[in-house]
């Protein structure tokens, strides 16, 4: 009996794996995803995510935190996997499988534009993200579906802020992820309330005399809380 | 300049690709996977998720619908990709990629054993999987992560029973899931609230002389709340 499920490693044929990686940044008025000028035929010129295939000694993983390190020079980047995109002519280049990759980043003063040295590179907000190649409109639209889900349960929103941030940028982060007006004083309520919050001694005087507080994350305090059970909810 | 994300479609080695099958039942009083003989050296012979190689003509989604399909005869079967499993020495017969995906299935009477013919398989409880070839174990754990992830804000304990079910039944899929007691009254009041459910004039008898009506789930307003923002949480 021949059934297709105990094909045996010699009877396949191979398939090309690359990785994806949709690089979500604020930058203090929108949320925004970086893309890249494709440097490879087919396509080339045209604008695409930046992506990698997957060499025959590395995981998805390892090639995914390679091309962020490559590009940003930074370690420690909030990254997650979205999915694995494997349909049949997904790729006029090739029967390539691609693992998509999800990472948020702060778009700092003093990385605007992660030192991307020989790419042509540009960040667009999510109202305005042209024609890419390939599948890479639907995995960025796919990977904003598992930000806003996400975000609703999770505190993920400070990955795209600075260490120190007011209350109204948190709020701004908030708005931009979900693309809507959110009620200033319930926010501020919930979130001071949530126990994740650390106040500083330090004001920021850029947007009123009297200026606001700057806040840090409490993450000791989120890992507690969510050992415990407890979900924070937007 | 050669960096190595422009790679081109000649430089890379292709790699096999996998899919394997996460496949959560319940019988009434327990979360269940089914695990099957592997087949295939090496390690034929021993417990294992049922699994097949990816078709050049298909995509990974495909390739595990058709593995639930020959199995089981049964078709829209609740099922979601989990996650691309990529370690470099995951599987000791090659170099193997493989797309995890989970499903959801009620074990009913009538297809006990999916009619599984010429495989050897059995269901064995969460607290009693044993150890399973390659990173089998590990992609079980993630699938129960994700599903009480999953089963905390959306209503999937429902695929797991009959279509016609009693509150006593679903209180047993949502204890089985997060393997813990759950308060009875609370759980009525939620759920009878939720709007979920609809009850029908027919009872269940089989516990108790009185009998416990069956209600059915709600998939219409469900689709109804969910697109109007509303989340069921448990």
């Amino acid at each position: 009996m021949s059934k297709s499920n105990n094909l045996s490693y010699k009877d396949v044929e191979p398939l090309l794996i690359a990785v994806d990686c949709i690089i979500f940044g604020f930058d203090d008025e929108d949320l925004k995803v970086l893309l890249f000028q494709r440097e490879i035929e087919p396509l080339a010129g045209q604008w695409s995510l930046i992506g990698s295939f997957v060499k025959v000694h590395e995981s998805a993983t390892t090639a995914a935190h390679r091309i962020l390190t490559e590009l940003s020079g930074l370690e420690n980047i909030y990254m997650e996997q979205l999915y694995c995109f494997s349909d049949v002519d997904r790729d006029a280049g090739g029967r390539v499988v691609s693992v998509a990759y999800w990472s948020l980043i702060k778009i700092e003063d003093d990385n605007p534009d992660f030192k991307i040295d020989g790419h042509t590179s540009k960040w667009v907000s999510l109202s305005n993200i042209p024609p890419l190649v390939l599948d890479h409109n639907a995995m960025i639209e796919k990977a904003i579906d598992t930000l806003r889900s996400k975000a609703k349960y999770q505190p993920v929103g400070f990955e795209l802020l600075p260490d120190q941030f007011t209350l109204p940028q948190l709020l701004k982060v908030y708005e931009a992820i979900f693309q809507r007006k959110i009620d200033d004083r319930n926010f501020r309520k919930k979130i001071l309330k949530s126990g994740l919050l650390i106040k500083t001694e330090n004001k920021d005087k850029s947007s009123s005399r009297k200026g606001s507080y700057l806040y840090r994350f409490d993450r000791k305090t989120y890992k507690k809380l969510k050992e415990s059970g407890y979900d924070f909810q937007i």
